[in-house]
């Protein structure tokens, strides 16, 4: 089974961002603001919006599961206030249910949080909790910076988070840290603003002793790690400075990497560099890069062709793909093996 | 020849960062801000803190010459306005001109420039000058973030800068791109903020067509150019869908990596994804990583042993130690001619 952890419904139908057009207008002009019952996609729009996409390219990539969460650069927490992100984030989480229960066996959802600059991440914990117990979500999506690009927010080692991290590891998922739009003008978001915060959110925990307060918590950094993996050398020897453990010690029992490297030579670091129990299948695929690579005559974001020209073990290949993720993501596993796919 | 294009003064006797103590002091107390004239620093010790420290290194690993200019981390242009950055910068530019009178075979100098928040770029040109000028000065470091991790100027590519880009271009002094000091928590000055200021750069002038209205402006990209080569296959789909030509068209007459990466499949990397054309030699040595690597007995900054061991020609090598580097730093090129060191 090859399982895809980082999937986003960057797909919706054109109404759901039409809504959220009208609920920024909102903002400004209550008396315009929309209800969440006036988005309306049937069972149908959904189905197709899918099919047609992401399932599509799962068939022919041979990708079979993927843990699907709303599409990432939309969470804009920036926008608005605390109310303004709870509507958007749980109408988006809703939107992901709907899906994984439409194709079962291809979608799993992992939730979108209603964060907001500067508000207590606690009064994130309804709809967490909403999307874990009642639509079988198994992981959330992290924002460490809701301003976009201004970075107001503590390190993700500070108090100020543990509120998330005590439910998490109370209900056994992971989170992937994972930021939204940039509004500064200085980071393009696809190019910079998340790469740089998969570095960033490296970094912190590297700096800080979190999993010692969380021994069982669980972070994927997305997009193959930012620049850590390429930069492996420059963190151990910063490690080492600040006399921490060696980083397998300090971070590798709490931190992973997805594959969402977009190129041969970058997978191939990646797998000679990371401990293979540290990296986990994902294309983010229908996201930051959708065109086709003319060099290679496929698209960048089929990783899978990647992982599969990489110089390691089938059985390395099968923990990438599958084992490694029913590890990280214990309420998929369950999901799985209630199903009979044994691990 | 091996030429390092990337050194700072990081060993300064402890005399500067008193004086720079009392000048940070003098901020809120300008009664006891303290005059240049009072940093006094004899020959004697300039000497000993390179013998002892960077010349004693490039001996022992082989290197010849390094650019070199004052630390970076302490350039920290988010500090007082631009009279105290003004009063700073001369007092680091002038201890690196006077190490490259007292070591010319071993020392040329690459300027700090007086930047500060919100300030027009313009109010550095005289520095600037006065460095290349009279000091004989090579290039410059340009701080494309001076508030320090808070990323308030404009990108690279807007015209905010272009005062500096025509002096450059004048002068035919190539920049590199160098920030300081974070004071924003969320970032890690060495271990996240450097580079993910990498990152940044690279990708506001991909977003751009900054070389199309100066095609003979060069900036180096230092720490082996972020997160941008182990992201290469990224960056190329974003260019292809944003239209803009083929990077090696778009952005390798102008942009160049150099070596500041800490392992060797870090440097493989590099040397596989960028064209050899692109890449300078340089190890920041003495920076920030200073340690020894135990799964290799050697300094991680021994960038040169990563060099020796990549699977590139000779040809390459000497391009990387010395040929492209004299090209992107003309300057240089004619200081070593003039000594007789054809290319």
């Amino acid at each position: 089974m090859i399982i895809d952890c980082h999937g986003h419904y960057t797909t919706a139908p054109k109404a759901l961002e039409d809504w959220r057009n009208r609920q920024i207008a909102g903002i400004k002009d209550p008396a315009s603001m929309p209800k969440p019952s006036e988005l309306r996609i049937g069972d149908d729009e959904l189905r197709q919006s899918i099919e047609q996409n992401q399932l599509r390219f799962m068939r022919d990539r041979g990708s079979d599961l993927t843990i699907f969460s709303p599409r990432a650069s939309f969470m804009a927490h920036h926008i608005g206030d605390f109310n303004v992100s709870a509507a958007w984030a749980a109408i988006c989480n809703e939107l992901i249910f709907r899906i994984s229960r439409l194709f079962p066996d291809h979608f799993v959802g992992a939730a979108m949080l209603p964060q907001s600059p500067g508000v207590d991440p606690k009064t994130c914990i309804p709809e967490l909790e909403k999307c874990v117990l009642e639509y079988g979500f198994v992981a959330i999506n992290l924002n460490p910076d809701p301003s976009g690009g201004h970075w107001k927010e503590p390190p993700l080692t500070d108090r100020h988070w543990y509120p998330i991290y005590e439910r998490m590891v109370e209900h056994d998922i992971p989170a992937m840290i994972h930021v939204s739009t940039s509004c500064n003008p200085c980071f393009h978001t696809l190019g910079a603003h998340y790469l740089n915060a998969d570095t960033t959110a490296f970094m912190q925990c590297l700096t800080g002793d979190l999993f010692k307060d969380f021994p069982t918590l669980r972070f994927v950094i997305p997009h193959g790690g930012g620049a850590v993996p390429y930069h492996w050398g420059r963190f151990r020897g910063l490690a080492q400075e600040m006399k921490k453990p060696l980083l397998q010690d300090h971070l590798l029992n709490n931190i992973f990497f997805d594959t969402c490297v977009y190129h041969q030579p970058g997978i191939d670091l990646l797998t000679r560099v990371i401990p293979i129990d540290n990296i986990l299948f994902a294309s983010e695929m229908i996201g930051a890069v959708r065109g086709i690579d003319p060099t290679t005559g496929h698209h960048y974001d089929d990783t899978r062709r990647y992982v599969e020209a990489a110089a390691i073990e089938p059985e390395a290949r099968r923990k990438i793909y599958e084992a490694n993720t029913r590890r990280v993501y214990p309420r998929l596993d369950r999901v799985l093996a209630a199903k009979g796919a044994t691990r």
